[in-house]
């Protein structure tokens, strides 16, 4: 891994992986084509990308029967514990409506409702996240959301992946399409013979997935745009040098465009995880992806103490950060951005990727600096509530009606002024 | 007004005001200008669309003094009032920070952090909001965004109007620029010399400021993509027709494509209303802006009942939405999508607009469907927090190397395996 130490995080800048103009180019067309030619498109769009003639867009109960009864019952135990969990935590996230009265009886307030439908994008192909389906529905079906919709692309047999499949009758979704990349998202937001739209579209993609939710963002609603996979390991001399290489790793293994940090003030600690992490590498099966992650995007920042650990950690604002230090409660104030915040040595950040509860799906690319991860609040809205009274209406429309009327828009102030009792109005 | 007696809501087809192409490429050209330019390219653009030669872009806080002291006393108060509701008001938004124990020890959670920066866009020119001031950057304050930065447009005189200083000043806003345009947003988004960059870009404004912000939308964040103002007024025998029409105009006067729509079960209050409107339209000082919106764009929508009713308002998803029915309690209910619910006779829609608290910044173009007014959960985000102790991982950690296997991501099973005890460690 490549050294920092001089407090120059200047790499940063490089980690916004631009869209070539082709790729926008492209994605466009084959948004317009769906828009115009709804499944026909579709079918063409996954025979080019995917090889796959469809028979059925929608994949049926008996496929969904069929694919989940192939999965390792070890597995299929493991998604649905994951999924108690997940429903667990995103329970306690659902906000409440209020009302509040305030003077003169005027009640305010805010009313929360659940989105109509919305569309879980599930990565696919020669992947299979089940995970993703827990992470992407279970905060939509706790917000209360009447149509919960999967889109995945098949894989080469054909059929969107099994534990996918299985995932989904695990927490009750039965709409689900076989479609992946740009048409896919096309085909949620705008609809086609087959598939009706939805009012909001979310999962991680690929580079097209992306750039065609950019695209569609307005028309529909989008959770963030996601990037490569990051981690912050914030590590003392407490640490295991062999555990931070391994998490470090499981990152790295993400994509080769993942982006793997040690951040701390221990020379040693940096030392050995650096060694470490080269020894595990030789025996990782997916080598080939997390060795670019680690020699060309990872790094290890050394600072001068925890201090400037975090203020390091704040700069890359990383979608996933551990807390590998002794005291944590300590550190824990200093830390404004960071997606999912893992603490204490046995918080192995595939902890969270699969099992805890909290999402897996977060802001990358430092929008942790103003997003968060996917949740409850992503899939419900607030209306504000106002009942003004008569009484209040008497007292402060003067004040209103002058208001709008400074701003130049004086049919605001004839609308309130023509309630005011004896007060000129002018119509 | 037109008049829909069939049920048929297709005009909402045409409510999305389609960017030509040369408008795109023309904001990518300004963002770009001002990206490789800064400040220079700041210059040239307000002198080119506003006529205007900048000497600073800051405005000092004499000029902030001085221009407040031209806003009258009446006003002024007017302001300080709203300030204070619309304070009180997003107090009670404010997301708290959580932690807790669940079974083996293990803590999970969530904490609240405020944005570090944002940039409110005020629309200027030849209009003054210092309303927009409030809603925009009160909501930011409460969460505790550290730097909250306003930019508007210079007006002919060379200066930013003096109602939106003043209300700014209000609020103990400092940082303020004079910009507008896509050259505004450019500037928020990327920096220039004078203007450091911001997190997060919200507020209303024309086309090519909406097209700016969906452009920096993913190098920053942005609030929703406003469009023209929209009414929907549910109404019933007991409303009085001279304030629905008021009240449908004081949203006409806005723009000519903002949307003022009636939904009422009466006939005879419909007819009323019609013709209520085009009496109050001959008098109206900005009749050549709400004459087209009447005409071309408003609607009188004749249902069968208050059910259908509050259907057509779940369709329109309209920005406010005013009950003026004798029984709101039973109608309440039934709506799932509005911005902003004005209840009962009293609740003129101005009221919201200026005073009563809840954000005057909404959404717009149907997306209420999905989206939220602008509120503290706008400028504040979570991190989710997982300590996982020993005891826990012990057992459920080979469940999870389970998952991760699956999933082909044996880093993610390493990682976890290396924390269990008497566990092969394969490495």
């Amino acid at each position: 891994m490549e050294w920092i130490e001089d407090g120059d995080l200047d790499f940063l800048k490089k980690r916004k992986v631009e869209a070539k103009e082709a790729a926008q180019q492209s994605v466009q067309l084959i948004i317009e084509k769906v828009k115009a030619e709804g499944d026909q498109a579709i079918r063409a769009f996954t025979k080019k990308f995917d090889g796959i003639e469809l028979t059925d867009l929608r994949v049926s109960e008996k496929e969904v029967e069929e694919a989940a009864a192939r999965v390792p019952q070890e597995v299929r135990r493991a998604i649905s514990q994951a999924a108690a969990n997940i429903r667990a935590f995103h329970e306690k996230q659902m906000p409440e409506s209020w009302t509040e009265t305030v003077e003169d009886g005027v009640l305010l307030g805010q009313k929360v409702t659940p989105l109509d439908s919305v569309g879980i994008y599930v990565p696919g192909g020669t992947a299979c996240y089940p995970s993703s389906v827990l992470m992407g529905a279970i905060p939509a079906l706790v917000a209360g959301v009447g149509r919960v919709v999967l889109i995945s692309p098949p894989q080469k047999n054909g059929l969107i992946a099994d534990g996918v499949l299985a995932a989904a009758r695990e927490i009750g979704i039965t709409e689900i399409y076989q479609a992946g990349g740009a048409q896919a998202i096309a085909a949620l937001a705008y609809g086609t013979e087959t598939i009706r739209p939805v009012d909001k579209i979310v999962g991680p993609g690929n580079l097209y997935v992306m750039l065609a939710k950019k695209q569609v963002f307005g028309d529909v609603a989008i959770d963030s745009l996601a990037g490569p996979s990051e981690i912050a390991v914030l590590a003392d001399d407490s640490a295991h040098p062999s555990w931070v290489a391994a998490d470090l790793l499981s990152q790295a293994e993400h994509d080769k465009m993942s982006m793997p940090v040690l951040i701390t003030p221990s020379r040693s600690l940096a030392e050995e995880v650096d060694k470490e992490v080269e020894r595990q590498l030789e025996t990782l099966p997916r080598r080939d992806i997390a060795e670019p992650s680690i020699e060309t995007v990872g790094k290890i920042v050394l600072v001068k103490d925890l201090k400037e650990a975090a203020e390091a950690v704040n700069k890359i604002a990383p979608e996933h950060l551990e807390l590998a230090v002794a005291d944590t409660e300590s550190v824990l104030p200093l830390i404004r951005h960071a997606g999912a915040i893992f603490l204490g040595m046995y918080s192995s950040e595939p902890v969270g990727d699969y099992f805890a509860g909290p999402n897996h799906i977060i802001p990358t690319n430092g929008s942790a600096r103003y997003a968060s991860p996917l949740g409850v609040d992503s899939f419900v809205k607030r209306s504000s509530l106002i009942r003004y009274t008569d009484e209040a209406l008497q007292k402060n429309g003067s004040a209103i009606a002058a208001f709008a009327r400074y701003e130049g828009l004086e049919g605001h102030a004839r609308a309130v002024e023509k309630r005011l009792k004896g007060a000129a109005v002018h119509d």
